[in-house]
């Protein structure tokens, strides 16, 4: 396959945002009315066969992929990439893996990028393990393939980070190593003070952008495949971030429920108003549990479009700029 | 169910050493002509319904389970506990997975203390996703029981951490929370020095002791239900750890293949030789493939259950004066 951020900068070429919605599908969320809907007709070979017995966890969990099914439906058209949070399938063990790598398969049918979000890291032989199963097509061979990038922690340093990055390498795929993430206790490791004057955060982009620019891994975007995941937290610090790893592409988590900004946002946009990809996931998802009101309305899936598109507006106006491979 | 921390000293009162055997299944590593023996009778339900399709996955995946069944059954009467690494099971994706949660099962079956070696972690919305799925048998209803404990990544801070913690409290469960790993690029992240003088390792061990503490975590042991992972790669090192996390039972990797000897792990125990459980992963998995010779003995069977009592003759000599609850 091309390079992962070339395939980027081409999907915004046609004309969309630097976004990605999230899927985060929470059992409890999904409009009452509607599971029993989305779960009358479970018509696929792989839900029957793998999915079919009646017990609790596997109708939750199909019920949550034929969720994610509509919502992938309804903002295929407007963006360029999804990200499918691996926790939310794992709460219900195989049966919620299974209909992970469903709904991968899914969303590459319908030729968004797709990130697999899944913070993976382990010593280098279990790391291994893990990257051949979430980010290669070469080794599993379930049928299933996997997502065009995942996301992965830096806490092992290379070794852990390593095998995710040669199968990047070589199978123009992409990764995003945490650096500065949302939670409020983010600052407990990643805002540790250095003797060198650095936090811990910048150490790690430093590390990432090391990475980032080893031969062979800078498409000719410019942008490497290795990729940063940087919540915008506060506004010098992630100037400062932006400078140190100028060839990683951003993952720009924690707009909406999660309380940032699209122009918090902004500060993780190059000087041509690339290199991020702003991610959105409860906000669209389910709009009505953000903000005022908690109800789905009976129009749930035109509560969705209109969130998403909202979501869009919002990005564009905070980086007017917004670069594309064709810039 | 009882305090974890309570339950791992009842196990050593009943005489056995302080270890683990990992369970690392690497389907190239199995004895070649047992794979079609092993996968020949798919009899449980389970595996006929759900890992029946007969793609390479689903056979590889089955072969591997199997596998590991056997070394359960080899190792089970010598030791208290078996680390189930999550990792070697998701590179065949969900069918893999569900051979995890099946061995899991297994294990809790045959009466060990199962860890989960899942290190998961994400912002607290996520991670207490993974957290239900991984630790607890409250919500899942899959049918298939959680783990006793699992290991955690601390990069995101108290937010990632909590929501097993949570779970561990309530359930009579555990968590190993990494604190310095086996991996040779684990300085990168883990031993950069702070402004303060500590490195972070040492403020992560800070950190985990903390949270060790919180009323209501503390067995009639002493230790906590919150442990660290701690693999002993310098003693002087490794004694300051041992000190920072007093209440923390150590989960200690890095024994055999990877190079850390039963002598450097004795620093992970407290001065009653108690507090720590010393893991093997491959050097009692697949005992031939660590130093001279690499092909396994027709009597592979044997080989396992002799490299498995020679490792816990090395961690009795290690550390003479193993802790049991009735000391």
């Amino acid at each position: 396959m091309e390079h992962f951020a070339d395939r980027w900068f081409a999907a915004l070429d046609t004309g969309k945002a630097p976004v990605c919605v999230g899927l985060d599908p929470m059992y409890e969320s999904i409009p009452g009315a509607e599971v029993e809907e989305l779960t009358q007709d479970l018509e696929t070979e792989d839900q029957e066969e793998a999915l079919g017995e009646d017990d609790p966890a596997t109708r939750k969990a199909a019920a949550m992929f034929m969720y994610c099914l509509e919502v992938l439906e309804l903002v295929a058209p407007l963006v360029p990439a999804v990200k499918i949070n691996s926790g939310f399938f794992e709460a219900y063990q195989a049966a919620g893996v299974l209909g992970y790598h469903e709904l991968v398969k899914a969303a590459l049918e319908r030729e968004l990028l797709v990130i697999g979000d899944v913070k993976r890291a382990d010593i280098g032989h279990s790391s291994r393990q893990y990257a051949l199963g979430h980010l290669s097509d070469l080794k599993t061979q379930t049928g299933f393939p996997s997502p065009d990038a995942v996301t992965v922690n830096p806490y092992f340093g290379i070794d852990g980070v390593e095998p995710f990055l040669e199968i990047a390498q070589k199978e123009g795929r992409g990764v995003f190593v945490l650096a500065q993430t949302s939670t409020p206790s983010a600052a407990e490791v990643q805002g540790l003070r250095l003797a060198d004057g650095r936090c811990v955060r910048e150490a790690v982009a430093g590390l990432i952008d090391g990475w980032s620019q080893v031969p062979g891994r800078v498409g000719s975007s410019g942008y490497s495949c290795v990729g940063a995941v940087v919540s915008p937290t506060d506004a010098v610090g992630t100037r400062r971030l932006r400078e140190i790893m100028p060839r990683s592409l951003f993952l720009v988590p924690g707009i909406g429920a999660q309380g940032r900004s699209a122009e918090e946002a902004a500060a993780c946009f190059d000087a041509h108003g690339g290199g991020a990809m702003v991610a959105s996931s409860r906000g669209v998802m389910y709009p009505w549990t953000v903000g005022v009101g908690s109800q789905p309305p009976s129009d749930w899936r035109g509560a969705i479009a209109g969130a998403c598109r909202s979501f869009i507006d919002q990005v564009r106006a905070a980086v007017p700029g917004s670069r594309t491979s064709a810039r």
